[in-house]
């Protein structure tokens, strides 16, 4: 890894005041983890990895996965896809496990193709109306191809709500992937902030290209039938690949990956923010136009106006491409955003921004506190309005080990 | 007009070497006009103003603009709008008056609703394999109503082909706009190259939006008729407007301004690249993604990849908020794309880039050169491979004064 000058702009991080989270580097100041990761680049599993099994059962709902549905946690968007025909296009669901007192409808089946890949037939369907803090069981299918699954809902919206979120990005399907994806699901945290990069399937060959989000989705479910994951776009996500006349950004991600934009007046799902338990929590697009005019500025200045700290007094900011990064990899990428946001995530008191992008660690509450070359994922736990704490745990190996932790004081209180 | 600092990256002004222009300030460095126009901000020329008038005969074509249409100048495209119903879609052409030995049929016709606007019938028809440097006239419509132009073809690509482009942006419409076009048709350049910013309707009551996209377009049609006008995006052409659910960015303006896009592998009409006579243009958007792995960014590193200086030796950027630019106005909100194209300017010599946007004249090849808070146009005037020569031409109560004029090096001969 390159040496790297360190950034003179970086002072304005003690400015912000809020805490960074994206990366590592080669750095003279902090702390510098002398963890080398014993697998880099990481390799992916193969297609014939059983976590990649299809379920058993003809036309079985498979990658089945939920996020959150409105703004304030009341509902969840289940999306599955079907691999022979459409199938029923319902979710059962009720508050006693194989009792489903309750129908919701899905919007419209889509499919599509992608270069010579035609799609399953995908599924997405809001189920609204749930109680706070109330565990529901769903059934998606029919027949002996019946799937069920579980999930939780939040509590309701209160200053002083408990809440512990676990932050993951750039996962891929490598076995890193998956050690990632088990250490965290260990971890107790009840919905994931994703910050972008989700199958990395651009960078199979074309001809593999669809089959990667199919058998991501696949992989992933084991999480993500259970707890809601709240996503992001990557730059995986483009997939701007005039070579095979691919050219619509985000195509695949968009039929995949919904998420409930209406629900904060955002006029495209590449940029959104909902409420859960006692955080508002602003999702961005690095991909998509953030400059004076457009409307994903437009958008976020009006959702910054709407932030009630007094309900929710935890406010973070999710981007794929991290603002301050002191690794050579992806170098300065986000300068392009940070002289557009920078301030409003100062005056807007924002207490954690997160990225992800650079596939490693690094906090920066002061320059560079803390990186460190590892994967892994983190978790944030609220306590109440004051203070959460933060881990990062890397793969080590395959264990778990908790590497860097510290306390966040809430900005506003 | 506020005194603004002196910004510390301008000194990169001097690495890049090409010349920048936008804009107006109240400076210390260069040469500040002491002209104050008699009229700011302009006022609109009512919608029964005799330059809006709509052409006799039932159903007669109006509106009717030209632009380039392939990559070095042997096509047309001819855009014009049918009131009442589709009627015709087809141009006749040939190089005799009042003779048209050839037809040309257009693309299927559209149109539009916008809030409680309903538009026209849009007609876009590409003509095709004209020769170089000839003067061809066209006629649309039928009967009674059928209307007649001409247009007159650039010169094949060659390096030292002379050409005199225009050079127009914020025209809008209002009393200077129509002196702006008076003086600018005075001119005898043969094609504008227009950066951003044409009918301002989206500063009119929403009920007069869509009128006001008309009423634009007719007055603009005594020139653009006869001449190719080769445009990029303002923001007044963005129209994101929630609060009517209009939320589509670029909607009214992509129905009505298309480009040759795809001519030069480009994904979107809001940026593409063509090559007239002895130059090579770039048309960027500032609204649209332009990071890393986004499409416009990977396409004018492509782009720039392609530019033969042997060929074509002039090299031009458009784009609509300037890099540079000295005014309290608009100050500093091109820096998202600086930070991203700025270095790509200077690798690639570019030798002139062009913007909008502030409503007032600025030079900066050495910082701030020069700066008039004055409407007008300027002409580009190419003599051969190695020299050009600009001139700046300010609307002095309806007269034409040129106030700034300076002679153009090629950075590449
Ligand atoms: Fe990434
Ligand atoms: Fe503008």
């Amino acid at each position: 890894m390159k040496e790297k000058k360190m950034r003179s702009m970086m002072h304005e991080f003690l400015v912000l005041g809020c805490v960074l989270l994206g990366i590592l580097g080669n750095v003279s100041a902090g702390i510098t983890s002398s963890f080398v990761r014993s697998e880099f680049p990481a390799v992916d599993m193969p297609l014939d990895h059983e976590v990649f099994a299809i379920p058993s059962g003809y036309n079985a709902p498979q990658q089945v996965h939920i996020t959150q549905g409105d703004y304030d946690g009341k509902a969840v968007i289940i999306i599955w896809v079907t691999p022979s025909e459409p199938g029923p296009n319902i979710v059962k669901y009720g508050t006693s496990e194989n009792k489903y007192d309750y129908t919701a409808q899905g919007s419209k089946v889509k499919n599509y193709t992608f270069y010579n890949y035609k799609s399953g037939f995908i599924h997405t369907c809001l189920v609204k109306d749930l109680e706070y803090d109330t565990k529901y069981y769903y059934e998606i299918g029919e027949g002996d191809s019946a799937r069920s699954f579980w999930f939780k809902t939040p509590p309701k919206i209160d200053p002083n709500a408990y809440y512990k979120f676990g932050i993951i990005g750039d996962l891929g399907q490598t076995f890193n992937s998956l050690s990632t994806l088990e250490h965290y699901i260990e971890s107790g945290a009840e919905a994931v902030l994703f910050v972008g990069d989700l199958s990395y399937s651009d960078e199979h060959e074309y001809s593999e290209n669809g089959e990667r989000w199919d058998s991501f989705g696949r992989f992933v479910e084991r999480n993500l039938a259970y707890q809601p994951w709240l996503w992001i776009v990557g730059n995986h996500e483009v997939e701007y690949l005039p070579e095979i006349n691919e050219v619509e950004p985000f195509k695949q991600y968009l039929y995949r990956y919904p998420t409930p934009y209406a629900a904060s007046e955002s006029s495209s799902p590449l940029w959104y923010a909902v409420r859960r338990a006692s955080a508002h929590i602003i999702f961005l697009s690095s991909y998509s136009p953030y400059v004076k005019y457009t409307p994903q500025y437009e958008w976020l200045l009006a959702e910054f106006k709407k932030v009630d700290r007094k309900k929710t007094p935890w406010l973070f900011v999710l981007m794929h491409s991290p603002l301050y990064n002191s690794n050579s990899a992806h170098y300065m990428e986000a300068e392009s955003m940070r002289v557009v946001f920078e301030s409003w995530f100062v005056k807007y008191k924002v207490d954690l921004v997160l990225a992800g992008h650079v596939h490693a660690y690094e906090r920066s509450p002061d320059y560079s506190a803390f990186r460190e070359a590892s994967y892994g994922h983190s978790t944030l736990e609220i306590m109440n309005k004051t203070h959460a704490f933060y881990h990062w745990n890397r793969n080590d190996d395959g264990k778990k080990v908790e590497t860097d932790s510290f306390v966040l004081y809430n900005q506003y209180w």
